[in-house]
């Protein structure tokens, strides 16, 4: 096993306890929900956004029970979107991470509330005082992961996704939807370390352009899972993109361009990491990860 | 016109105002969702929410600047909840306020987005430096505010109201059904103005209290607006609780005793106030607005 691939299964053991010990126990009458919000956030995932939180975090020696409730945050948000973005009035997916999708297991009135509820959950958790005990990073926290799930950021890039059925997106067209759908966040848990940390300008703006970079990364490699991977393995409905007509880089770029795109993204993220040396070593060994992950 | 009736006019449009500026504009790709959130959020409303939050405010002699961000907060949170509630797969509303719903004006998926994304920005306007210049009050607000809205609070209570669909509720049950569904955001809208005033225990215990009887005059007055009120003159659909075979205090009571628990219910409320003196005149003018209204 990778030094990376270790670290990162160690992360997702001490994640997924977190956002068990957080999400609220299935009792009362409102089981079905808490029953939903478990089942759409602790059914496997990659769990790549919290290892983005928790390695960002050590760059500036955060204390681990910090940096796992602000994982645990972003892990809520990007589940609550995924419940959503399956909803048939969305993207109309039946399966999500090998299993049936939220809607489909509990309905799709319950799937709607659940992702309410995860999203309030993550603000809940962020502006507590368990998250730090400085109340300027909190608010600071809850107005960076604002940003980057609100309108400006991921649920405006869910809208520009279904716009963009309509109309022809070139490369830039492409790009700017996915720094809205998917960079945004990944933007934001690179950086939350650094927020965690009161770290200065250089360091965050490092981070920051680290995180763009792989985001990109991550969605150009997504593109091909969807063109040239299997349900089996991917655990999600592949072929999609083509079938809806949707512009994608691999569509614009073609499969081998666009591998190539992400070889050169993947590089340029780990250039970034610059400053921070020796430290940075798990970050540069993710941007790696993702153009060779297979799901 | 009333002295309430003045304050709420005059109130309802500063809280207008404060809307429209803290809304996205409608342009770019996404302009679709902006404009779905401030249709959702614009287009008229009693505005209750937000004048507790100004009028409790005035309690404790908070800046109007302050009060305003968190009345808009609470609205976004209020038409937010609307538009899922509204939703085909939740209560499948097609007129409220008056208008077509917001998916129908705009589209299922657009709806749900427009819905995440109002409830992200009154975390994001909580939050923000101009809310309150104590970091600590700002955290205070995103955490009561997400405790009511959550799955322990608002969205909990529309979980219990789609299950109660399949039970017989006695007095007991209805009325926790509605302390989640509705009587959570009223309450921490009656409170907010103590957690931006950083009042003691005696006062906010007092205006909870004063929420809770509020809430549920409210309430059944809104139930004797569904069993005998106009669909013209209510601005959405009634008789609905009715059709749906739905435990409701009307239904439980009879519409004379529901009517006198209201009154009972406004008394106590107006009852809870006492330690505020004449500064709570306003709020006391409140618990007998709501058991008049007619829309």
């Amino acid at each position: 096993m990778s030094r990376l691939q270790q670290a990162m299964a160690e992360a997702t053991e001490s994640v997924n306890a977190t956002l068990a010990q957080l999400l609220p126990d299935a009792d009362g009458s409102e089981a079905q929900l808490y029953e939903a919000m478990r089942y759409a956030t602790l059914g496997g995932g990659k769990r790549l956004r919290p290892f983005l939180v928790l390695t960002g975090a050590g760059l500036f020696d955060i204390a681990q029970e910090y940096a796992l409730r602000v994982a645990a945050a972003v892990e809520f948000v990007h589940c609550y979107s995924l419940v959503h973005d399956d909803l048939p009035a969305m993207d109309d997916d039946d399966l999500r991470r090998g299993r049936p999708a939220c809607h489909k297991r509990f309905g799709e009135a319950t799937a709607v509330l659940a992702g309410d509820a995860l999203l309030t959950l993550a603000f809940d958790v962020l502006s507590a005082p368990a998250t730090h005990p400085d109340p300027e990073v909190r608010c600071a926290l809850v107005q960076a992961l604002a940003a980057a799930a609100g309108g400006h950021g991921m649920v405006g890039g869910q809208m520009f996704d279904l716009e963009a059925e309509k109309m022809t997106l070139d490369i830039d067209g492409v790009t700017r939807l996915q720094q809205l759908k998917t960079g945004a966040l990944i933007t934001f848990a690179c950086e939350s370390g650094a927020i965690l940390g009161r770290a200065e300008e250089p360091a965050r703006r490092a981070l920051r352009a680290y995180a763009r970079d792989l985001g990109l990364a991550f969605q150009i490699a997504d593109d091909l899972l969807d063109a040239e991977g299997s349900e089996e393995v991917v655990g999600k409905k592949v072929g999609k993109d083509a079938a809806a007509g949707k512009a994608t880089f691999v569509g614009i770029l073609g499969a081998e361009q666009a591998r190539a795109q992400a070889r050169m993204c993947a590089e340029r993220a780990a250039a970034h990491l610059e400053l921070f040396g020796e430290k940075a070593g798990l970050l540069r060994d993710v941007a790696r990860f993702v153009i060779e992950r297979r799901a």
